[in-house]
């Protein structure tokens, strides 16, 4: 039997990704969100969701350009102090200790620390409702050289990606390595 | 060091979502893709994309309602599966024996197995490129009891969800338990 919990925001998983923008001024600021993924092949996009109360959604329109930087399991706290602190009161990369790079293909900044960067320019702007969704054309992605493998490949158990339970707000390490995609469901295959 | 990737659409986690929906005959399909998420807290909804060569896209232009289904480990070779295969050739609830349940809320199928089921009708619909992003307002919720605690709140590590891998195609499963959300950040507060 199912049991239903109604019109809620629930999937697994979800993901754990710091945006990085910049003020008027010009202020590097991080901010911790959960809605948002790849949205478009070609051209390659990525889609984040912001409210507009937001300090993170200004700076999107003013600059036209975000960082999506995905956290290893060591750096948790400071990805949940990202989406608990607002950019309005307190400067962020001051207080995590984190290292804002300016990407020099878009007018955003990225975190040095964390293992995995797209660089977006926006590309589309959508008002839903209490939340805007901003997609972003991905520039590059950019990914520490420990973490890819002789062959090229990146490695994501190196990465350590942090999931979001948006049920009951646990963050979930990356599991065990399943079995391989266009591959494992081939025996099904008539 | 951080080493250059390119415009490539690659984030982690990315998740295994399986796409439910009617043709124009009122045959049920069933899509697996990486492309989506919560895109929007009020109201509820969740974003897909699809190729339009895809019988998914062209099954929820018609219907305007999708589910997505979020299986176990257990049904990996089903996930994989419904990747490969296309609804114009073959009826993969037949090929995969899962159960194709008709939601009551929403004009498309939802498997029965699956423990994880969200139901949407179609709120909008943006053209990005080679995909387009459906965009559901969510309806309902529908979890395996066994999967739910005694304190109603959804067991994760029950549900045992997949992640997908952009970069190397593997199927990841769901780690370890890290942290509370809105919690170990606090620590970092000023």
């Amino acid at each position: 039997m199912k049991k239903s919990f109604g019109a809620k925001t629930l999937v697994f998983p979800t993901p754990v990704f710091i945006v990085g923008t910049y003020d008027k001024t010009g202020k590097a600021n991080i901010a911790t969100i959960a809605w948002g993924g790849i949205c478009c092949s070609d051209p390659p996009c990525l889609a984040i969701s912001l409210r507009e109360a937001t300090q993170t959604f200004h700076n999107i329109v003013e600059h036209k350009a975000f960082t999506v930087n995905i956290p290893s399991e060591k750096y948790i706290k400071q990805a949940d102090y990202c989406g608990i602190e607002s950019g309005k009161r307190v400067d962020k990369f001051s207080v995590t200790g984190l290292t804002a790079v300016h990407s020099e293909l878009v007018d955003a900044p990225y975190i040095k620390e964390f293992p995995f960067i797209v660089e977006c320019v926006l590309f589309q702007t959508i008002k839903l409702g209490l939340h805007t969704e901003f997609v972003g054309a991905i520039k590059d992605v950019k990914v520490d050289d420990e973490m890819v493998d002789n062959n090229g490949k990146i490695n994501v158990e190196k990465i350590r990606p942090i999931s979001w339970d948006p049920s009951t707000h646990g963050y979930f390490g990356i599991g065990m390595l399943l079995g391989m995609g266009f591959s494992v469901g081939k025996t099904l295959k008539t």
